[in-house]
């Protein structure tokens, strides 16, 4: 049953590794309190001049629950096979931005899926930590 | 600005494929509500009996703040290149279980840091949801 031994290394990632990791993702989950308990959903994302930004639709649930709301976001880069992996977690505020609010530089935001969604969410991070998992050597 | 033309299509996935899709976890995230507003964290996993699991430290937030409160775990794939990809979220009640209750056949949840994890926490869920988004043809 005991399967904790000659696992791998668990360290803190500094800030500016959080922030180097942040600048180059595309995917993400969003978790949010909802009156019944927490949701979490995948979402495109984007690092713009030190925010986090995605986009949703206007009547989503997210839209909805998040406005002015304490988020989570987590990204995340996992390898299997060595059992090693980085995460990163920031906590801000959900600020709808209206579209002409939206700086130009978000293009780099692309949304996958089709559909319209134009409501902007901004994250703002009020704190950022991440850990670093390093696979333990097999055999 | 506008990246939502093209994009790939978003489906529902049925029970059944969010269950077949559960079974073949390692790792998810699980978010929970703290005073402050939601968290989330990357944990090893594993489908046991219908029910998620998970290991954790005693003295961790994650198992005092979660006992006995609703969580959402969520597990995906996500293929940065075809834009494509599943996600399968998990909502229930997390219950701290002590050792001589753990089942013989939760030796599939392996751990990958090092470290005592002795506390199993117990996700029956209450409700499980699923999307897959299928990648645009690209040119």
């Amino acid at each position: 049953m005991d399967s904790t031994r000659g696992g791998g290394r668990l360290a803190e990632l500094r800030p500016y590794d959080c922030w180097a990791l942040l600048a180059g993702v595309q995917v993400g989950r969003v978790a949010w309190c909802r009156p019944e308990g927490p949701s979490v959903v995948p979402v495109n994302l984007a690092l713009v001049s030190g925010a986090l930004w995605f986009r949703t639709t206007l009547g989503s649930a997210l839209v909805r629950e998040c406005r002015g709301q304490r988020v989570a976001i987590e990204v995340d880069q996992v390898d299997i096979p060595t059992r090693s992996g980085w995460s990163v977690v920031v906590h801000g505020v959900a600020q709808v931005i209206e579209d002409d609010d939206v700086p130009e530089s978000l293009h780099v935001l692309e949304v996958w899926p089709a559909g319209d969604r134009t409501a902007y969410v901004k994250v703002e991070p009020v704190d950022v930590s991440g850990r670093r998992l390093q696979g333990a050597p097999t055999g």
